[in-house]
């Protein structure tokens, strides 16, 4: 077991690293990523994952793609391939919206730095990638110190789903103040739910956590109101995919249970909520789709045929929690309460100009999470 | 799909049927058993599951190892073959209180018929095997009819883990009043729970309703307060392992969560319990010892590992679901309802004599059910 936070894209200037989520839990692989080629087939075949982490991989896959451009080339030759290189890694997984932000936001900075020789360029856009992890860890940071508010030492939290530093540039969102406590030296427990039906609680949670060092229990989903009930649970935190103007809150399925659960057992329910995930457009939760996915997922998730072939299943991806079970939720500009119709339009208010993508901290970038 | 309610025991006469609960969902097979030594082999591979079918299975293979025993035997002579295969057969699960039970009964039987003819006693032992599965049977049916009381034309029940016909003589218990309602030309609709880690809600439950033509719907754990929510559920039904004195019930873990679901929903939720799974000897819920049971359940449960290797993991098999989130309790004489430190003792008062054994209903016979 190690005890420092995975980071599950980085670049050492020469070669993209990017952790294959594909292969969690069984192996810890790193693939060495060199070529734009290679950084569009991490990102098809979800080798990467987490809508932040993706958006980092394509804005240094798009690196990739114009670092062997001729030094001799004009700008506009240089732009040509930089639009041929970014279309090409757009199709590599056109639902996530944090890929086509990434792009957008090189091609503004190479648009910014037009008249810069051609090595110039390269090295802009490097810094540009840079930034965009950067800030996308600053983003979960933040977060975590605004989490750790809530928290003390030798408290146990209980999470659902992964919304960890695997997904991120670091430190994630619901786990971000966990980490954070580990940094302060906290001793801070972890029930990980196991999150059925795709397993992002086991595959996901407890390993990351378990590689950082941090005291992590496995639980089955069924099992929450138990370890609840025994009084081992001080605190619920989880991620989120889109928070309506009103509070409501879109997450993995479960969730909603999750803060029924930690209701009746007086427990606080915090989510953590990048401000790209607050979405002031939609109203209520009442207007956030939900996603039903494949039977398969959950009768045939291991390979393995674990009910009758044809039965009837049911199976909605999110669930909306209203807002009266959310005792805050967490951003990177502060914490928001009840009553989060005002609270939300006041952190919109202090909130500095930023860049960030709308539903961009969540799992695939838009409000339709998968893995 | 069929449309009869699957017989999971059966006895033609010559050959006794079991259907194969470790090839299901895959496959609907029947072994058929002459012997009692492919019977004690059934018995221990877990092919024959629930309390009420092991007790059942038992009293037959019990009458397989002495029909052969020569008719000019002294009585002394049959009882000494009989007392010897009971032993044998008690030795495939020693843990199973039914098994015990149904031995018990029948040497009783053969005490009882002393003085008659060896095949006299064997038509008697048959009869006395056939009389365990009736009843059992009985119990259930009536189990059923008295739910049906509860429930009405078109509604949705949701149940988790599977205390259905197949563990039992017939009917089951939780799934009793379901398969009243077919029988009464209702229209009733479930939700099955797939009831992690062993999946016994779509591996047996969405089977054993799908193969008797009832309209199943499979769901994971999690997704049960989103359907409570959407309004599809009218009632929850489970079964139960133990009922304390005050009412408290010990069943399949994620029954309390799902109690609290239900309560937050306003919906009633009803617990089916054989009157041997009370136990007016056990004061509450507390008192009962909760099994907790191997992590590759949880992290390895289909072969395939869906978790780091060594992580902490807690797997408790049952959790205690408090008397006052329990709308009612329905028995075979009858339902009763708060405050139950009062309604059960009324109940035992009006109960006839009776030879079940205590815990018999649960799906392994004892408080520590498994599968």
């Amino acid at each position: 077991m190690g005890t420092e936070q995975i980071q599950s894209v980085s670049f050492d200037g020469k070669t993209l690293h990017i952790l294959d989520q594909t292969k969690l839990p069984a192996l810890k692989q790193f693939l060495q990523i060199t070529t734009i080629e290679h950084c569009w087939q991490a990102i098809k075949e979800l080798k990467v994952r987490g809508a932040p982490a993706i958006g980092i991989a394509a804005a240094y896959g798009l690196f990739l793609g114009v670092r062997d451009v001729c030094s001799s080339a004009t700008f506009d030759e240089f732009d040509h391939v930089f639009q041929e290189k970014s279309d090409y890694l757009a199709s590599s997984r056109p639902t996530a919206v944090n890929l086509f932000w990434a792009l957008k936001r090189m091609r503004a900075r190479l648009m910014a730095e037009k008249g810069h020789s051609i090595e110039d360029l390269k090295a802009k856009l490097l810094q540009e990638a840079h930034a965009i992890k950067a800030e996308d860890e600053e983003v979960c940071r933040s977060i975590g110190l605004h989490g750790l508010s809530l928290l003390h030492d030798g408290m146990t939290i209980l999470t659902h789903c992964n919304a960890g530093g695997i997904a991120t540039a670091k430190y994630g969102t619901a786990l971000a103040p966990v980490y954070l406590a580990k940094e302060h030296g906290w001793n801070v427990k972890v029930f990980a739910d196991e999150t059925r039906p795709l397993l992002q609680g086991s595959r996901l949670t407890a390993w990351e956590l378990q590689e950082a060092g941090i005291d992590v229990t496995l639980i089955t989903d069924s099992m929450a109101a138990f370890v609840m009930a025994k009084g081992w649970v001080q605190a619920v935190i989880v991620g989120c995919d889109r928070v309506a103007a009103n509070g409501d809150v879109a997450n993995k399925i479960g969730t909603y249970g999750l803060a029924l659960l930690a209701k009746a057992h007086q427990i606080p329910f915090y989510v953590a909520a990048p401000m790209s995930t607050i979405d002031m457009e939609t109203a209520s939760g009442a207007h956030i789709p939900i996603e039903e996915r494949d039977a398969r997922e959950i009768i045939n998730g291991f390979g393995v045929p674990t009910a009758p072939a044809d039965v009837k299943v049911f199976n909605p991806a999110f669930d909306v929690t209203p807002n009266e079970l959310i005792t805050a939720i967490i951003t990177e500009k502060g914490i928001v309460r009840q009553p989060y119709q005002e609270s939300l339009i006041e952190l919109f208010k202090e909130k500095s100009e930023n860049s960030m993508p709308q539903y961009g901290n969540s799992e695939e970038g838009n409000q339709h999470v998968t893995a």
